[in-house]
């Protein structure tokens, strides 16, 4: 039984996510359909989140994600595999880090001409193209059947650190939900003793947020094993007053 | 395996949807419970959505929807069949759209007396009453069997056209979570050029958002098959000011 | 199949949810995972909001809740057992009235290294201890082999009612999402002809919302049979201005 994931940015009020799931369950009625989220927003952090749990997941699961800002537009339709999963969404980027993170990995463009919808809509592809092609996968249809491959699938821009011998200059990437910050610098690359400095403030690196008093900041390797800023039992975002975007630096 | 769909107003807080679910899983264990939404609101919109995502599911699938305002009334308990799809739900006017897209439907009222609970509290009907009989036609117990025909399900009101040789007057009916306005004018009723008129604004007819330059507003048939109206890439409703019942005209 | 529930405080943008569902899809297939929330927020709700639900679903459901503000910390893994549930979670107190309904439940300390998770990270062990734990109970492997025995878990003060001869003083334990208050006074307590006083106004018990007028607030007995205050059609919270906390009395 093939599992597939959902997740979408069409919120809990319009059934936009039902029409997807009843869509998918119609074509292919032994799949699993767990819905992740219907709350994603941006590109990039659906690119950074969905790199944060897709290969958790048993090999073989399908990863269904529809944040489609230009849905409707000449934008393309893709599915893609890494080998171990499978991957449908737009071709808009949400993708990015699972292409950086697997560069064999195969990207395709959907043709919606071979999918067995009789009517593709031009406003709600997420129950017209992505549901029937994630399905397709489901039921062991290969994607050469009803898409291209294509080698220019859209990416977005990742920041990456600049690193010197003495320092390592990056920058926050996401805030989550706790206010914790997640910051573009690996744990492998810290060295020994290294100092975090934010907004002037040197902060050392623990292992939990309990290695710092309540209400005060530390620094650690966090669970994607990149260095994250919180605080114990507070939100680091608004105790430090940042942003994404904003500049962390790192002395080894 | 039979599917059954769960749509509410309970929040995510209270765990009164996971009470359901258990009491479902409890009855037929087989089911597969899809928890379309916790978070519905009025009894007009939950009608519309329902709409759009019922017909979607595999045949058999069983829509339990419990946005109940007036739970502990006299207010029946209904189930009723399309012939391809069972719906359990408030007697409240949530089936009103089921009801005109299927003249045939047949509707009953529940007979609590007849569910297995040995208690029917007065406040939790989703619990006590409304899953109980979603299992029950998960287990292919007729509705005969716990409840009676009625003739008299409540309806609410649906806003409908007037439409003449050279004009249709309609109205917006719902505003969806990405601020799109969808519009009681069905797409096949509008010929060949016609022109749309919100505030006084006359829109073209495009096929989709990207048909407008970006920020600028266009009509087109969306996914239910009705005219809409969507900005590219900003909030209809906040460019227009505009609200459900704001009328929409257009000439023919 | 077992089933494993998921409640949460991870909201829905960080997939941290999905995380943790892919990790115990992996380590046991055949577990149906159904989400019950992922905006759990405070220990004492979620004690109050399991004790409303776990015992609606099948025996043999495990129960995973993760509302964790501790993690990291030497606060202790649990899981238990009351001999028809399982539970898994942060020992912090949300188990605090399974505890006191099943005085002879069973409780474990998880020994992370006995899990087959290769790194346990500091900061997510939703992912890393909750969710193996959880699917070696799908798998049906025992506590004594992954956790030992522990007879000190960690309680939260639950307020209890002083009951005098002629009168019961309570307090507001929750106030659910549609503004209902809900009191820790236990409808069996109430007698013939109580009274119930809240900010001095006197409140006859009624059955349901519709005992009162439009707009009026009622008592009745709940769905958890506990007495509640609510008004018909709008919120109590704000009617009455109370929060959690605030006392209420009843005259026998």
């Amino acid at each position: 039984m093939a599992i597939i994931t959902l997740a979408t940015d069409y919120g809990n009020s319009d059934g936009y996510n039902a029409a997807v799931i009843g869509v998918i369950k119609s074509l292919s009625p032994g799949a699993e359909v767990i819905e992740i989220t219907n709350g994603f927003s941006s590109i990039a952090k659906t690119s950074l989140v969905l790199w944060r749990y897709y290969s958790q997941f048993p090999k073989g699961t399908i990863h269904l994600v529809v944040i489609d800002p230009t849905v409707g537009t000449s934008r393309r339709a893709l599915v893609g595999t890494d080998g171990n999963y499978c991957f449908v969404g737009p071709d808009n980027g949400i993708f990015t880090r699972i292409m950086e993170a697997c560069p064999d990995s195969l990207w395709y463009e959907i043709d919606p001409t071979r999918l067995p919808a009789n009517t593709v809509s031009n406003t709600f592809h997420g129950r017209d193209i992505f549901a029937p092609a994630a399905a397709f996968f489901a039921n062991g249809i290969l994607p050469e059947s009803f898409s291209k491959k294509i080698n220019d699938a859209v990416k977005v821009d990742i920041p990456k650190p600049i690193i010197t011998a003495k320092r390592i200059s990056g920058e926050i990437i996401d805030i989550d939900s706790f206010g914790n910050l997640i910051i573009n610098i690996s744990g492998e690359s810290l060295g020994d003793k290294p100092k975090v400095i934010l907004k002037g403030k040197k902060l050392r690196l623990g292992k939990f947020y309990a290695d710092a008093r309540p209400g005060n900041p530390i620094a650690y390797i966090g669970s994607l094993g990149l260095l994250e800023i919180a605080l114990n039992g507070k939100r680091a975002d608004k105790y430090f007053q940042v942003k994404v975007g904003t500049p962390v630096k790192v002395t080894i």
